[in-house]
């Protein structure tokens, strides 16, 4: 090969890789034939070749520029799956939901964000515990990891349900995964396939579609004010319900006794042959129950399944909200029966959260430094939550909305009298930056293709997340809305 | 690039383009070397590579022959395949076999561990990169991170491939994800489920257990000297192959050109509709390829496929052995053509692995630490290798053993003509702190539940795992073994 062919597949490499971007100035002929050491004529056959495979482009009297192949290639090819680098926020909203009409991270205001507060995070007592960790260092943190995690990180788990939640769950039955979506795969892969699942309608559409994508089958089950209706469960003949009884999502819902009763007489039934593999069960999202602002926290499905000797709840929680979105730990509690299953149909896996990872929240939880970091979180929350509230009720918008919350969570319900429709509603915030799903947005699909059935209001209610909303900015995020919605009212 | 990959190159494009005609013999290395004014070793050292990429054939005492690759080339021209321009790499898999007989971590030597070498880690670098991570966290730490992964990792690997391994891959392309075994998982969910999935027979048991899991139908299909067969994956109507082309895991043979070849033909072929969804897919697991001791790392199926326009191959790679298995990090490179299934099918997932984990892995890569660690950790193995080798050829077993490697990889085969059956000779060894696997543990029950097909010393070969050997015990478990396997023949 020629020295001008090794030039020329450097170059192109270089722009294929983008360590050239799009529309970039190549250097002169000349100057690159210095810095090379290597003649004009090389750097110029180089060059011509370049351009008439169209890897780079010239303009007269300008210069030569780097092509912009992501653009000219066809359709198909090179489609980003996110804009390029230059974008600074990495903020991401749940794409189960309709996308925004503006692109990502730029919202002044987003209350479909599920960060948690940055500021808050413990970063100082965390590098120190990795520090400590990587000092000495424990053969355990390279090797391989059992599939239902580090056993210290189980124990920790252990003791704090116990508790906190008044759970009873030996580690042996605490599985760790790399976040809750990755939790419903696993129970899937273990309870089988053949299975009719159903999840609550509305609800938070990624359940459905990780059940889904999983292979399995899966039905939303319309609400009534207590919770997911028994009725519809055994007409359809659903084996397996996923409920989040202390806290339902959007609407913010504790399922009452009675409710959970009936749940747990239906998981307890012995089950008919038609199509279902034996046994029935219950998934309990128990997603932000450390967020219960007053009170303590409800009993869960799980310990009233268990002192009934039922045992037919598999409880799951997640680390996303106490600590952050982004830690990706979570865990599930399985129910003794499961475990025999749990480990013939998936103890070939390595658990999927990096050691160094485990041990650093085992070593988190075990100085207390979780729970105090859980307290100072509530408090923060509680006061992020009062003052937003505040700011809605004691401005414009007091007249037209109402606001509905349980004192526990990170969201509450906001209803808007502005006769927008729902799609107007959001299009008006939008354009003063104020990012919000409607609670409609979460109504599934109903049976048989029939349009999303609601009540009237969820198509005038906000679902307000405001963990990632930094407490500065409530004021000017209420005057924002009260801009966009009340202006042709004043 | 070195004297001899210009040579290696210079090469390979005569044959690919047919200057030199399939089945010519070559000149010997000194009439060459005598003919360019090169030494012999320069001359050696490229042959030495094209003949274990299989672009020449070697016959004792008669010579070196080019290839017939004619054949089996895909429809379309192969362009010549420019330059890489370094070599070294990293690689890793992780590698479950069958369950251990003793308990874990009982074993004096265990030669099926695949931990990496603890006190090689670069810790303090490490601790590093983390402290200055959370020093100065940044929003994105504590956000939810998008399912291909961080982009600035994605960045960082792209051009890493680009440099070592001659891939060319957008960071769009690439797919972060927590371990090759949920990346099988995600291509299950891509691809579909009513694919028949394809596994080399023997291979690494795990890969077609997680695709079953997965809920994909998964055959094993025999290998011949040369590779998977191509006649029966055609007879079985094989939608999706699962290969590892460059070092076969656990008999470390190499595909040579002329199957890759074959079955790059195969993926571009127009499939017929007998059940399959419409195309073709081969995944590419290049697991170990930066243990290449000698040469420069082979050539992937991947580049060879999209520099023929092809562009069916799905490129896996994971940071396990490079690392450490612990660290739940591996990646894919996606063909242009399945972004869009991508992020269609499972965009609703966030990445799996930890943001701070992807941080200090793309901080580590960005500055050159990864490289030098690699070529650490390449002379640390190749050495505890070699120690090895010598210490089992320089004792008692030297009369009645074999070893046979490639130079390559994290483990060799030893055949030993002991006399035991296979189940003996693990027993035998076992009570004295030994485990191993045989090579006949990795073949797959056979089609209808037929006994396990293996050429008759598969059963006296074992699979010798040496990463996790801390070299200061090799000579006390050459000992072992000679003690197990020698004792009553003194």
């Amino acid at each position: 090969m020629s020295l001008w062919e090794f030039l020329y597949t450097e170059i192109k490499n270089a722009v294929i890789s983008g360590v050239f971007s799009p529309d970039e100035k190549m250097p002169s002929k000349r100057a690159l034939a210095v810095h090379l050491g290597v003649s004009v004529i090389t750097v110029a056959a180089a060059y011509a070749q370049l351009i008439s495979e169209g890897w780079l482009y010239s303009i007269e009297r300008k210069g030569f520029f780097v092509t912009n192949i992501r653009e000219s290639m066809p359709e198909k090819n090179f489609r980003p799956i996110r804009p390029k680098k230059n974008s600074s926020g990495e903020k991401t909203s749940e794409r189960t939901e309709p996308k925004p009409t503006k692109p990502e991270g730029k919202w002044f205001a987003d209350f479909r964000d599920n960060s948690t507060a940055l500021g808050k995070f413990p970063f100082s007592q965390w590098s120190k515990i990795i520090r400590k960790i990587l000092r000495m260092p424990d053969s355990k943190l390279l090797s391989r990891c059992e599939t239902a995690g580090l056993w210290e990180l189980r124990e920790e788990i252990s003791s704090y349900l116990l508790r906190f939640r008044n759970i009873k769950a030996p580690p042996e039955r605490i599985i760790i995964c790399p976040g809750t979506e990755y939790a419903y795969g696993m129970l899937v892969q273990i309870l089988g396939r053949e299975r009719l699942y159903a999840v609550e309608n509305p609800g938070y559409r990624k359940t459905a579609d990780v059940l889904r994508i999983n292979g399995a089958e899966c039905r939303p089950v319309d609400m009534d004010q207590e919770g997911i209706r028994p009725d519809i469960i055994e007409k359809l003949n659903v084996s397996v319900i996923h409920v989040s009884p202390l806290h339902h999502y959007p609407t913010g819902r504790v399922m009452p006794v009675k409710r959970r009763m009936e749940l747990l007489s239906w998981s307890m039934e012995k089950t008919p042959a038609n199509g279902n593999p034996p046994g029935r069960w219950i998934i309990e999202d128990d997603y932000d129950s450390e967020f219960r602002f007053t009170g303590k926290p409800l009993e869960t499905l799980q310990s009233l399944s268990e002192d009934s000797g039922g045992n037919r709840v598999i409880y799951m929680n997640t680390f996303s909200k106490t600590l952050a979105p982004s830690f990706r730990i979570s865990y599930m509690v399985l129910p003794e029966s499961l475990l025999e299953d749990f480990s013939k149909k998936t103890g070939f896996f390595a658990c999927a959260v990096p050691n160094l990872d485990q041990m650093a929240l085992a070593e988190f939880m075990k100085n207390k430094n979780f729970e105090t970091h859980i307290i100072r979180m509530k408090n923060y929350y509680r006061t992020t939550r009062n003052n937003l509230i505040a700011a809605i009720e004691g401005g414009k918008l007091s007249g037209i909305s109402h606001i509905k919350e349980e004192d526990a969570g990170l969201h509450f319900l906001l209803t808007l009298d502005t006769g927008f429709s729902g799609k107007k509603l959001k299009a008006k915030l939008a354009e003063e930056g104020i990012n919000a799903a409607l609670l409609s947005d979460y109504f599934h699909k109903g049976e048989q293709g029939k349009p999303d059935r609601f009540p009237g209001d969820a198509d005038k209610t906000l679902v307000i997340n405001y963990s990632g909303l930094g407490r500065e900015k409530i004021p000017a995020a209420v005057k924002r809305m009260e801009r966009a919605l009340t202006a042709c009212c004043p």
